[in-house]
């Protein structure tokens, strides 16, 4: 098996040069092929997964995961669409970031290059396949793929429909490879795969992510827990305040960007928090707050409960917010710098002091002023496409599109200079 | 002991925010104090210095790395004057590298900001102690040094003298943080530090570099290792192809970027190795060649002998090169492609297309045509300073000037955006 392993990885390696060269023109008909042969494998592709749902609920699978791991037509052509959208996007590879002469004549040039093989370990998504292969493949680099055991049989089927495109358009073998294999001492082997492997991306919950940077070897960029803040401000239109949280709360309640905690200044707590939990109440948005935060809001008002000091750590990915009230400013960029998790936060203020100081001093991949956390996402960046959404401040950090999939060489052009 | 060191590690992240935020000046000012404290505190420095020496001799540390270890006046002012240096380099953070309007109004710039904390893992030249505080303070980090157990009384010695400055300037106390304890317990917690430490720069050998990729937790930069190559293509000009590789490889030996191996054509292998051996032979350069490369050097030439397998992928930092015979270009690039540390390789040649495909497809950080590899360094590159040469292809590569230090961050004005 291990050989097995290394060998895939060495054959990607082996593939990562002829496919950095590729022109954009063949990568994006070939990601519109790789879409047709999707949509043209359904019913082996719908049959694979029949056979992963069936295990699925043999083992009692939670119904939130069933939906996860459900391919039907719609989500399919959902597949192929993205392929198609990632063929439409510019190709970042070749682009020469800057040159410039220097004083010995050497012109020194830096030029976007691929990162080489990238591995993308994720769970139980069998649509990841698809779009990680085509952001990957666009970008120029070998892809990977450790999806979960789970979807063994969808992922199989979806990377057979997708390698005939590849095939057809003569593209290396190495280009795009499954790992089949699904148990933990191949994704231990797999994490350890420096000599090949330039990178790898783990697309999945905190446990996945921990287990992958404690492990690896390989460099890692971390995505994904998002414990988002938003903090009310004396000086906020407290109409908006409540609108925004709404939004970041509510709209969509599983995703890294919604905001979990909300921090709002001791002077106007009595006055917003009641307006708040009114405006909350429709969605029954569980409230935890401090001491100060519960009495605002009622201490016998049904959705109130004390928060404790776990509350403010935790990512709920649930109709729950904790709420800390405090002295001021400080306290609360201090409080968020500790309990945050590097993604989004957001400040709701008028002062045009306090909206800078909050920008300069919150450690985070994303920082707000007056606008929704939930815009931290790659399309609303305007990327066009997203691989995951950084939590570390190494090689990328918020939203990354294709560009985050790249490196870069110096190219030096001479004319016989020599180091004196 | 442990507990200490995460309460190091802590104070230099609660620090991080303060120090991130320092004005230029305020940073140059204290760059300057601190080289004007390190001479000032010449006497304490270098009898802890002789310490160190002593120990080193007694334990019998051999004579090219107790010149490493070795301090004196001439040192100590070349170490201030590269604080000096350091003090006049543009501040790189707070530049907004690009700002867009969104179509719904919202403004998302990208800010570039400190990495936060910055672990340095050296072995035993005390010179990198103020080196790398000089360029982690710049770049408005707060940087834990970690050196070798041979220069402990030289790296206390020379902290002291720096921390006066920092207090003087009241600077956070966690920006400049010496682990005193150096045993190998302490390194491995320190390489686990994620919760507090953002980044980790091992500095010095293959051995150490290697034991912190294997067991930090902590995001890693490789730096150093260069087994360099210079093609010498059918269409180079020799008297330049000897020019090249004479100063690559002999104008200083135990440096990364120094030429370890040759590649040359089969059509001018016959014509071009003899000459080259000869003006190699004044430096005593022994050359290990494939047969081809043996023959036409000659067999009974006393600096020629059969090169192994080893020696293709050996960094010999000794007057020691390899030359391998190839029959085409894309012989070459496999070759280079197979065996080098991806640092620097350069080609010979006064033909275009071979030019071309040379800078395309060799995976290197820095490839050159018609240079010296030894121009890889981040001063002949205009950084005006640098922190190491990155191998690796996450975050930064190539020679590290103050920006391979810095993060970014997103900074969104909105008006009240919500997402639809």
């Amino acid at each position: 098996m291990e050989t097995n392993l290394e060998q895939l990885c060495k054959k990607a390696h082996e593939a990562r040069i002829s496919v950095g060269m590729l022109d954009s023109d063949v990568k994006n008909e070939t990601l519109r092929r790789a879409a047709d042969k999707l949509l043209a494998h359904e019913q082996e592709i719908l049959a694979a997964n029949a056979k992963d749902m069936e295990n699925g609920r043999n083992r009692n699978m939670p119904e939130g995961l069933l939906d996860r791991l459900a391919l039907n037509h719609d989500r399919l052509e959902g597949m192929a669409d993205g392929l198609r959208q990632i063929a439409k996007l510019d190709d970042p590879i070749g682009e020469v970031i800057s040159m410039k002469k220097r004083p010995n004549g050497l012109i020194i040039g830096k030029r976007r290059v691929p990162i080489g093989v990238i591995g993308i370990i994720f769970e139980a998504r069998p649509n990841v396949t698809a779009d990680a292969f085509g952001l990957c493949f666009k970008s120029g680099n070998c892809a990977i793929l450790k999806g979960g055991s789970d979807a063994i049989h969808s992922n199989i089927a979806i990377v057979e429909a997708m390698q005939e495109a590849l095939t057809a358009m003569q593209i290396p073998e190495g280009t795009l490879n499954l790992i089949e294999s699904t148990d933990r001492e191949t994704t231990n082997a797999f994490m350890k795969m420096k000599q090949y492997v330039d990178l790898l991306i783990p697309r999945g919950g905190r446990g996945l992510i921990q287990s992958v940077v404690n492990n690896a070897t390989i460099p890692v960029i971390e995505t994904g827990t998002g414990n988002c803040h938003i903090y009310v401000d004396e000086f906020a239109d407290f109409d908006m305040a409540i609108n925004i949280i709404r939004n970041a709360k509510t709209q969509r309640i599983g995703v890294c960007n919604a905001c979990e905690s909300i921090v709002v200044h001791r002077a106007i707590a009595k006055d917003f928090l009641p307006k708040l939990y009114e405006a909350l109440k429709e969605y029954a948005v569980e409230m935890r707050g401090d001491d100060c935060a519960v009495s605002c809001m009622g201490t016998d008002a049904p959705l109130v409960s004390k928060a404790t000091e776990e509350d403010w750590g935790t990512e709920y990915l649930d109709y729950i917010l904790s709420v800390k009230v405090v002295d001021s400013l400080e306290e609360a960029i201090a409080h968020i710098n500790k309990y945050n998790t590097s993604h989004s936060e957001a400040i709701i203020t008028k002062n045009y002091d306090v909206a800078q100081k909050f920008l300069d001093q919150v450690d985070s991949a994303c920082v707000y002023v007056n606008a929704s956390t939930r815009f931290s996402d790659g399309n609303e960046f305007g990327f066009g496409a997203e691989i995951g959404i950084s939590t570390q401040k190494l090689h990328a950090r918020g939203p990354m599109g294709l560009e985050a999939l790249t490196s870069y060489k110096y190219i030096i052009y001479g004319n016989g200079q020599v180091r004196p």
